[in-house]
């Protein structure tokens, strides 16, 4: 088949006729699909039902290796194993780890939010700074950019590349300016592209030389584990390049277990350094006296301190896999022939990242969810959803079944080559 | 025996020196005996076992009332039957109900934090008004206290009677003064005194006319189904008064099974308005995905969504009594007898407060400590740690073995009686 872009009109026409033909074919079937969210399937989370119900009767299991008994008040650093088991996750020592709630996302927020009343280690609050920025790599994680939406710190877009953000402009940002107080970063299967930070990337990360003393990398690891294939993908230490950089204090890495046990009553933790913690642990110790300690204690039984994740997190990879492979599938097929768009195929994380022609991304969403095909809003991967060239969609095929996920593909490159039809028909 | 401030000098002088001798006696036995915190104790742990080891292995227990998985992301204002049960304990309805983590307190710093950098329903956000302020009856909890300090709020001493804060001083500044934000209650066996505000002290407070719109009453109804005794007391419901006062939106009520379940491992939740409710969550919904719903799901299915609670709450009061009743035996016996201070019977809650003669509680609690009894820090029940008449002394017999109070007690009347007669004798 010839690509869309060297079409004559006439063809473009006989295509969109066959195209709405075959729309309004999935129109008529009421369908209610959905690839909006990065969500485990229910398949996933019976994966770890025996964490559920292993067994804690035993007082030798409850009292902790500090002594401290996880069913009482105390310890809101958070139990000595659980911080093993995170750390394990990330490659960092136990003692780099403070261990939060159920919710990294939560944790990025107190931290965001911490700044704003009271500053970083002694700096003067956010709240009292003028015109404070944040730097955020998009396409990026909607939640992430809300945050700091939500207290109204100016984001500043920085281009992505698949060896990550644009890092002369991180540096000439972070560098220069006093006011640009942090970055947001998914630096492994980024959120929503599936890009791995290169190795040059972190060791620039690592060696910034920020304007404000209170600027902190927001290095969310949220898919450290998360691998879709055999193939391990490994990303430097930026806790150990950090100290060698002479820049200790610079990084706050987010990690939980949401993706790995259950997405909402997992554990999660910071790793950072001791000055860092210390600091928030100041006001932490005036917000809560700890958290659940006894779900830390669950997921340690479960997870040998974290010794059985990469075990488990294969049985994870085996049921998303063949749901990304579909999407793909469907994308060579029928995207592929006629030039109507690009993607990366992902190694791990939870998404594909479908780049249409400029100024078809909205559309497409729109087309889908007429026909039932609920996707990520367009712009969401955007600050303040804006995407500047409506091209970017992000696909989340985890939480379907297999043969809705067939269906649901089949059914957005339709509306993925409609859209380019239309588009290209206005011109 | 003759009352203390009724003995001659040469009396006390006698009385110093075989106080002196037992005092003594106790320091040789290198003791390490806690009464300061409100901890409940290994064997009131124990009682809820079962809540850690209850099958959830069935899906369609795993499937909540409203079609939601309990361990899939979603969920942010608590699964329905959570709800129900946090209701159930201060005779909310479930729709009032907003569920957070496993810490009330978590939630009232949060509260705080929000309104802050915020603002409550619309209105400034407190960090950009000047000199707000907080009403914060006293002798109260020593957390909230921490709160408002913590973020630099003014905090002024309401006197506390068995009948409540002083509501003629309440109503002085919440009607006139705009910069008055909240005030801090304990409404039903008060930390630490284990007063029951009134009907009529309940009654007034839902009938403020506060000069501020954003002044809301932090209701921590912490103790509100934790009796020691079978007789239940009861207090009006504020949500209800509220409404029929035309003050539907002013009040935070805050619940949480910490001292039900497990203190570290336990549901909390806030009652309110839906105005207010709907205010909190367009920030919870940045700030989270949802809080642990398998927890609150474990909680429903030991408690029978709360139907359980009065029953098992039978089972601590059996483990508590016997300790409130022998710290109140020591007192009785060795106290009353000189007259060196006054206590209150609590028919509920965690504590019993001991008011010295003025200027004794730093003295004894630095006695108690130098024999080995830690007791809660003096001044600890008041704003900024400031006990104006140094007579105050918070006693938390909950955590530790009953023998281990009794000899306690023992060790605390003598250091009452001591520093009593130095006050004396100084004067």
């Amino acid at each position: 088949m010839k690509q869309y872009q060297e079409m004559a009109k006439e063809e473009l026409l006989k295509e969109k006729e066959s195209l709405e033909a075959a729309y309004k074919e999935y129109q008529k079937r009421d369908l209610h699909l959905n690839m909006a969210r990065g969500k485990p399937s229910t398949e996933q989370l019976d994966l770890a039902m025996d964490l559920l119900n292993n067994v804690l009767d035993e007082r030798d299991i409850i009292i902790m290796s500090n002594g401290l008994d996880a069913r009482n008040y105390g310890g809101l650093e958070g139990i000595p194993e659980a911080k093993q088991l995170i750390a394990s996750m990330v490659g960092a020592k136990p003692d780099q780890v403070l261990l939060h709630g159920n919710s990294s996302l939560n944790m990025m927020y107190d931290t965001v939010s911490r700044a704003m009343t009271h500053g970083i280690c002694g700096g003067t609050p956010w709240m009292k700074q003028e015109g404070i920025k944040f730097l955020c790599p998009a396409p990026g994680y909607d939640r992430h950019f809300a945050i700091t939406e939500h207290f109204g710190i100016e984001m500043i877009t920085i281009p992505m590349s698949p060896e990550g953000p644009d890092m002369d402009m991180v540096e000439k940002y972070v560098n220069n300016d006093p006011t640009v107080k942090g970055i947001w970063c998914v630096p492994k299967f980024s959120n929503p592209q599936g890009y791995v930070y290169s190795d040059e990337t972190v060791r620039r990360f690592a060696n910034l030389k920020p304007a404000a003393d209170d600027f902190r990398i927001f290095w969310d690891n949220a898919y450290c584990v998360h691998y879709l294939y055999d193939e391990v993908v490994e990303i430097p230490n930026i806790m150990d390049l950090c100290a060698k950089a002479g820049n200790p204090d610079i990084v706050f890495e987010f990690c939980s277990t949401s993706k790995v046990s259950f997405a909402g009553g997992g554990i999660a933790g910071m790793v950072s350094s001791r000055k860092n913690i210390d600091d928030a642990l100041v006001s932490m110790a005036v917000q809560t006296i700890s958290h659940d300690k006894i779900n830390q204690l669950r997921h340690c039984v479960f997870f040998e301190n974290g010794k059985k994740i990469p075990e488990h997190m294969k049985k994870h990879a085996e049921i998303l896999r063949p749901k990304f492979e579909a999407v793909l599938k469907a994308l060579d097929r029928d995207i592929t022939p006629v030039g109507a768009g690009t993607w990366v195929k992902p190694l791990g994380g939870y998404f594909i990242t479908f780049e249409t022609m400029d100024g078809c991304a909205k559309r497409t969403i729109q087309l889908a969810k007429e026909a039932g095909v609920t996707m990520t809003g367009a712009g969401a991967p955007f600050p303040y959803h804006k995407d500047p060239k409506d091209s970017c969609i992000r696909i989340a095929p985890s939480y379907p079944h297999l043969d809705e996920i067939v269906l649901a593909a089949d059914i957005f490159t339709v509306c993925v080559r409609l859209a380019t039809v239309e588009k290209l028909l206005e011109a």
